[in-house]
């Protein structure tokens, strides 16, 4: 429709998880007509994002160091590990200031659907950490939704064996919800009453 | 919140229109994780554009030449100018394939609100178009919302002397719409402007 640039800009874009053609229309055209310091902080954000950023090589959390920030805190509980299927679940968590332990990322849950199964996930990562002994406690964090519940019981399932403390978010968090979109008194609710899963 | 540059990406991303804290985190996520190749495809999309493409010298649409390709081309009419808001109005109307004549972008429509006044649109660069007189019949194409109405109107004050065709597109119901569902000021709009059936 546009020519060549503009129309190239509006396609890619438009890849982009969330954004619609119009969306992406609009956002090309204020792109267009931006300050060019604008647009290129923020062509040297990504930039950034893609150079700096990798994963945790013990949480799989995002950082930028070999290790993350949590991970390298020598104050942290390392005796509570905190499975989260997401790096944004870190970050909702963190900010309830309900919780000393550390995290484990499992980079998504268990879902046919879409085809992700439990080789998908960092649960061979995670059952290396636990060999050692040193966590006691596991705190199932996924999701309060079908494919979150799925993973934690397969999880609790796996981990029966090994004589873990197993433990589950409180309900309080709305049901079929995402965690990240929870507040943090309900989130910090949730923390007080976890629950043992015994199956 | 995330360390360094994630926080930076979703900082930086959140500044656009349309994307709020919630869509910032998921595209910056999106981008951290995705293929080094689709990144650099939008990376590279976005600097084009701000390097290549500028506005027609002309109609002041968007052009990657010193005129875009409607003012190039010698096929469209030079006697019928549109008028419109944006360059997205232009891909709009060349879509209904109604139109063969050309465009003249203002930039925005007056909008006392928001401080927009006739001196900050290209109506200078309009009145300078039509002073060979070669244009006959001028169609104001600006939005049908207060703001379109008011600079509709602004227009067909100032250029009354001209002694042009000025016309203004019709306002009616939705083709492929309900009537029960058109608000009270378009059907009210429809009924004014109600036409002959000659069958």
């Amino acid at each position: 429709m546009y020519e060549g640039a503009v129309q190239d800009l509006i396609d890619e874009l438009g890849r982009l998880p969330g954004i619609g053609p119009k969306s992406a229309q609009r956002l090309a055209f204020h792109l267009l007509s931006a300050d060019p310091h604008d647009v290129r902080r923020l062509v040297d954000a990504i930039n950034e994002v893609k150079e700096k950023v990798r994963f945790c090589l013990v949480c799989g959390n995002v950082a930028e160091a070999e290790q993350c920030r949590i991970c390298r805190d020598p104050r942290r509980d390392q005796t509570v590990l905190c499975v989260v299927e997401e790096p944004k679940d870190v970050v909702a968590i963190e900010r309830t200031r309900e919780f000393r332990g550390r995290y484990h990322i499992l980079g998504g849950a268990i879902s046919p659907i879409e085809g992700i199964g439990p080789d998908d996930l960092r649960i061979r990562e995670l059952m290396q950490r636990l060999a050692d002994g040193e966590v006691n406690e596991l705190i199932l964090a996924t999701d309060p939704n079908l494919e979150g519940e799925a993973t934690a019981t397969y999880l609790a399932r796996l981990l029966k064996p090994m004589g873990l403390r197993v433990t589950r978010l409180a309900s309080g968090l709305p049901v079929g919800g995402d965690l990240e979109y929870a507040d943090e008194v309900t989130l910090g609710r949730a923390f007080e009453g976890r629950r043992l899963l015994d199956v």
